[in-house]
């Protein structure tokens, strides 16, 4: 049996959390021991009497800088066990759904949560730290990211969606995004269900699902489109007039 | 005299809320009246005794798929009084720090959360939702990236951040990564600052966090770098030993 996935933040700001984390099916999760959260408050390592843990930049300029010696203090603090270390950066690689399924299969992930104008770059390189982006915008910390990391990394774990086929059926995980959905009333301020999904033709319905995935990503996301197209599976979408 | 930013967010988890956006500078703006935070409870909507909010696919398949009428009511007890009302999907286009600052020039965003596989097709088009994505994964809901939308843009208003030139000169202001940042100590686990941040010469100092922006941007962001290398200022790096 695999044990369980435990996630480690160090933070400022540990009374962020559990927020999003603690709710729904994360925090029915975690009360079935599924997986854990553990945050550690950065300021417990800052020196002196006011236990600082910033100070001004090296060469001037606006903000402070999280200090070397206050942050490796923290980590050297966690057992790593085998887990990534993490730090929160819109300088580092984005995250992706590919992240989110490697950490899924691994131990867990500690993450080391900026703020202000960011950390030291030299323990970021001492600590062999991997920088992780949420996307190409800046944040206030890293708390945010690492909640949405971990959401989409927990949910992958086995037992904690209710619904394990679904993760199969949804956006990225065929390098595409996902076909729209419709539930009752099957007409709607005029607006009816699409015809072939009333039908009960199972192959239509799939090629249809299949067909709307692959337009919308055509039309949507070139980038990710042009990817797949590169893939062993790529069929162009059809021009049939069930989708527009 | 400008309005407050008013950030009002549909979703079947109130409970997540505020969560991070409730402490540090998210915190205390609140707080100070310079942005407002409104959770409306999507089951208050739902149909029948049980408050329904969700029903089967159309088509068959896993999971639930919230209702368009359920969605259209929560959604029409809102005055959006100028605000985009904005679908969290990844099926929508990807959030960035343009995306932020175009918010946070304008009154506010209405957020609707999704959960389960999604929301009914039909409510999206006929309420000219706009679908804004955080990022190529899945979250268990709309609501970290809420969360994620709403730090990035809040941070951009007036006396929101401490210090309003550090935003100037943050990643992508430029349509590049952030320079590397150094503090005290000057040497810390055998590692110096670099010398020319001690130089005290402003001139090369700047020059050489520009030159570092530059050729980090090129390293871990060729796409970031190929779309700089078409802006009037592009200037590739110097080749010079002051960096690795």
């Amino acid at each position: 049996m695999r044990g369980m996935f435990r996630a480690t933040l160090i933070t400022l700001v540990p009374e962020a959390f559990p927020g999003p984390l603690g709710v729904s099916i994360l925090g029915r999760a975690e009360e079935k021991g599924l997986w854990a959260l553990e945050t550690i408050d950065l300021r417990g390592f800052g020196v002196g009497k006011h236990r600082n843990v910033d100070d001004t930049p090296a060469g001037g300029g606006a903000g402070m800088v999280i200090r070397p010696d206050v942050a490796a203090a923290a980590i050297d603090s966690v057992a790593l066990e085998g887990r990534p270390l993490v730090y929160l950066s819109p300088r580092g690689k984005p995250f992706d759904q590919q992240k989110a399924r490697d950490w899924a299969a691994g131990p867990g992930v500690v993450f080391f949560c900026g703020r202000f104008e960011g950390l030291d770059e030299r323990v970021i390189e001492a600590r062999g730290m991997e920088e992780v982006s949420l996307g190409d915008f800046v944040l206030a910390g890293g708390e945010v990211a690492a909640m949405a990391f971990i959401e989409a990394t927990v949910r992958l774990l086995p037992g904690v969606a209710g619904n394990e086929a679904s993760l199969t059926e949804e956006s990225f995980e065929q390098g595409l995004l996902e076909h729209p959905h419709y539930t009752m009333p099957r007409a709607w301020e005029g607006r009816p269900t699409p015809e072939v999904l009333l039908s009960g033709d199972h192959k239509r319905i799939e090629e249809w699902r299949r067909n709307s995935a692959k337009a919308l990503t055509k039309q949507r996301r070139p980038d990710l489109y042009a990817a797949y197209s590169k893939t062993p599976e790529f069929q162009p979408p059809e021009n049939g007039d069930e989708h527009d």
